[in-house]
């Protein structure tokens, strides 16, 4: 991604200011709808299906993460998620935990099947079990342990990229090295600090981050998805440092990386992005 | 508003710890727990059908936020609404997101029918849709823009004070310009800083100051709703400040918005609000 | 408890990074997640009867806490304890508000009956209604105000530890002095600060830190929860040591207090913790 791209990227955001409606889990939705607002986007949370259809359709983009996944709720992300689709709006799904309850991971597969998303963001062990249980009998290579490093991110980027063409997105997988890819592309990302999952929400809030940053470059989705990572990985490492040098602890942390967001300008972003090709 | 009242009116609510009983959205719950808090109330938050009326009748103020409506709590909004209207409580609303979805707009219309509020506040937006949707045939001015200036502050004044007759209830109007008025007066206030917008929870906070206000103050209601708008708009000015001063971000003026309003004291609002009779 | 036995509770926190299962309130769950994070555990907030079984298996500890109680819920509960109690997991009750409402009261006694608790972390009033709607004919003294004092300690010890033989549960009672006791022995603790009480989420953030040292110290479990009560009393007193140092209000204090949780050492609880034996 060239400076110019990512410049671009970035300036879209501001003008556009995008709404996006989130149907997401109770436990970091009030760090989501800062982070989306630390972003210069607008966030919407509305999750009951008498209302979802015509909240996405006022927004520019639907954020699904089902961190607290609930019956009640699964009808709403399926009429919202059809709904954005008609709209051609950018669909971004977090599959929160995906694999540990079989009620998470069928309704993942569930999901896949009823929308098309723009971009799936997880983990490796979430991206893994909708690999797996995609309906590929070339299952998921055990050998490939639940992290990637240096030694596997080619094997990753291969099943990654088997995933993003069964479901046409954009796949994100986050971690300590995070991957960006469709079929044609991969990007590594290296920004980022061990201490921010001594935190809850930075995942949430960085599909959020996407969802903003996709809404207002469509056509040009790869570079903002890979821009939002490298930027929420930024704000964490801006973060930790502040934590390190004023000697506080990881509830401030929190307080940081939303803080880093809102404050990040194009300078410290140009020359404190890690991003390669792969 | 004289000093003397503006004293009472605090004085009251440090004397009564007022119990708020808060039917509210999951997004900014905690903020408004918290806030509740830092003004010398105490808040319960409960939303089952099962419990709302006994919570209620040991509380002596009532909030209904439909930020995160749903057809389970709608229920359980309108018991407790009739409950605290038969105990002579005040019921504040706030009716987030009116005329952003059809499901909105019909809740809050039927909410209005069926309990008696003493207070509405909400954004200009929301106020308009609850004026428009409320069966008059004067419809609501196309021109009055979306948001209150000192051009159309009296235009607005006039709808504001015939949906506060129709209702019986104060209807604050906030934003730049924050109009309070019942049927008889009206006033502006001028507190606050558009920093306060990149956050989540300032609406939902001060409706729950509101309250605080209210509930210890119910023959001086107007008085009392006036007091909270300017000492929130308050607390976002000084939580501006020190955001700018520190080189901090948005999710540490939440913070510090929060802490202002634990330490506000006396002679710092009289010195700082700034209110007009209109 | 000695040094070392403090000393081992804490290592075996940090060697097993316990998960907890938390089926919770929405308004101090984030509050919640952070904390357990801060204490080295990890943490799963899930609530649907259709995974609540799936979740509790892959964890060590269980939470059921009933600050929003509804009717969706309540099944969620009794399943997810009775996959607990089968799989010999710690379960944790805080009966946040029992006796506000009878829906509240009926589902403590619900629970109770239903599934066996490890530990009870409540205040003195939500501990008084659960030991007077167990069935004892007994009855509680009315005479013992609903605050443990140096003067009534004595009393509240009996009807604890008269609990505990009911439950066979530890017995935790929080307030300005903290009693922790099963049927053999009763400790009182005296950290803590009454500024606490002026945020949400003090209570409910120590029942999760109970949980990650109790999965942590099964065999030692009354250590366990006298250890993680000194501590979040500990973690208060040095939350608003800095809060008066910084001059900020009580927002503030709700970070430095997990912000504490996430830095504290072992030297510095040694040297701080307030425990006797009664």
């Amino acid at each position: 991604m060239t400076t110019e791209t990512m410049l671009t990227t970035i300036k879209n955001v501001k003008e556009q200011t995008p709404l996006i409606h989130c149907i997401t889990n109770y436990v970091t939705v009030n760090d989501c709808a800062n982070l989306v607002l630390a972003a210069k986007g607008s966030p919407i949370m509305a999750d009951d299906a008498l209302e979802v259809e015509d909240i996405t359709s006022i927004c520019s983009a639907l954020v699904i993460n089902i961190g607290t996944l609930n019956e009640r709720t699964i009808a709403s992300m399926i009429k919202a998620g059809k709904k954005a689709n008609e709209l051609h709006h950018p669909v971004i799904l977090d599959p929160v935990g995906a694999g540990a309850s079989a009620f998470r991971t069928e309704t993942v597969s569930r999901l896949l099947k009823e929308i098309k998303f723009s971009v799936i963001r997880g983990n490796i062990s979430e991206i893994k079990t909708i690999y797996a249980g995609s309906g590929t009998t070339q299952g998921v290579d055990a050998d490939i342990a639940d992290q990637v490093t240096q030694e596997n991110v080619h094997e990753v980027v291969v099943y990654a990229q088997a995933l993003s063409k069964q479901t046409g997105a954009i796949i994100a997988i986050t971690g300590a090295i995070d991957i960006v890819c469709d079929e044609r592309s991969a990007f590594a990302i290296t920004n980022g600090h061990a201490l921010m999952s001594s935190i809850t929400g930075t995942g949430c809030m960085l599909t959020c981050l996407i969802a903003v940053y996709v809404s207002a470059n469509q056509n040009t989705a790869i570079d903002a998805v890979t821009t939002a990572i490298a930027m929420m990985g930024l704000a964490g490492e801006m973060g930790v440092s502040k934590m390190q040098e004023l000697h506080t602890g990881t509830s401030s942390l929190r307080t940081y990386i939303i803080d880093a967001i809102s404050m990040i300008d194009e300078v410290t972003l140009e020359g404190g992005m890690k991003i390669a090709s792969i």
